[in-house]
């Protein structure tokens, strides 16, 4: 998970509905990576994480599995974008 | 998972039903350590534990999955706070 | 999983409808452990290895995982507790 | 995953629906069981981990997980068995 | 993961519809199976690593894993074979 | 996962909407890398990584498994390709 925590500020509140699969998909990443980051809030720390994860081909692929977790539940949020 | 176990007292009784997308993602948050706290009651314990997984980024991982299956359940439940 | 293997006896027949989310959450965990047990029915075996895996932050968070998917049947059972 | 592959012979033909969630569990547990037999089809291969995982906590976890899937598709092709 | 990459040639279309779950089943495995082989489509790979993840309970358990979530898939699209 | 970026570039926008459950399992496969490199932008560092996961039988099997989840949802997108 990336540690860019800028995550939901207060004016853009979390929402599930987007326009299309790839906004989506942001928002997917999105909260995968809050859920890290409501784990672990300290942003050195997870900088200092990142070094680690982003170059362990498993922890790679553990991310995308959360970020698609996500991604099925924001689809089905939005009618998997059908028009 | 946070040691933070003051989880659901008797007052504020377990609900599904939340008014936004970030206050369902709470609840989420506090299912998956609800899971985490059934099997180990143990606050010390959690707490020494804390410092372990917190910096371990497959652990964080993992518990942003826990929270994402969570996550999935509660924004069925309220049927993905369409208006 | 907690090595309390009273799970299902023959009066209290397993049963997904509860009265309450947290009701629901308790039929979540045995039905969580009720996945170990069925493969390690040895109590003794259990409760050796409860020692272990209820320090382990790693299966602390895997069992959670299991009792998210359980949760996610049973609340889906219940049509999320709406009134 | 014990190594009992009977699974299914011919006679009883693999059905998901059942009279009651106790059956619905023990179905759940023979298609995790039918994943890893249908992968390594060699019983005394199969009866040699056993004792591997059966002692192994983070086994015994996986496999509650894999029932848990197995458990969610069966509950809904039964309709969470309600009246 | 078995290394039997046959999966779908031309004539044989890929389909998620099936008569009965028994053979839902198979279609869930081959499913499961194409997406090792779409990553690593090298059979002499395949082969020498199957030696490995076919006497390795996690493994064992973790590819019957990929078959429940595939399984729960093919399921829905068939309705769960309700007549 | 593949290391393969081409995922969606501007003129092709990520739809899951696909004519058959052949191109849902491509465009399954394409989400499951596209959460990999949202996270690991690096081509040189995938391609590095590639060596090592695609040779991995667990790396193999956990990235099947991200196929699977969002074949599930790609799936469920396009109503099982009912006709």
């Amino acid at each position: 998970q990336d540690s860019d925590t800028t995550g939901t500020s207060k004016q853009d509140e979390l929402s599930l509905i987007t326009e299309t699969p790839e906004e989506g998909f942001e928002v997917a990443v999105q909260l995968a990576r809050k859920g890290v980051t409501t784990t672990q809030p300290n942003k050195k720390v997870l900088f200092m994480l990142r070094d680690v994860y982003s170059k362990d081909p498993d922890a790679l692929i553990a991310s995308s599995h959360v970020v698609a977790v996500h991604y099925q539940t924001v689809a089905a949020a939005n009618n998997y974008w059908h028009e």
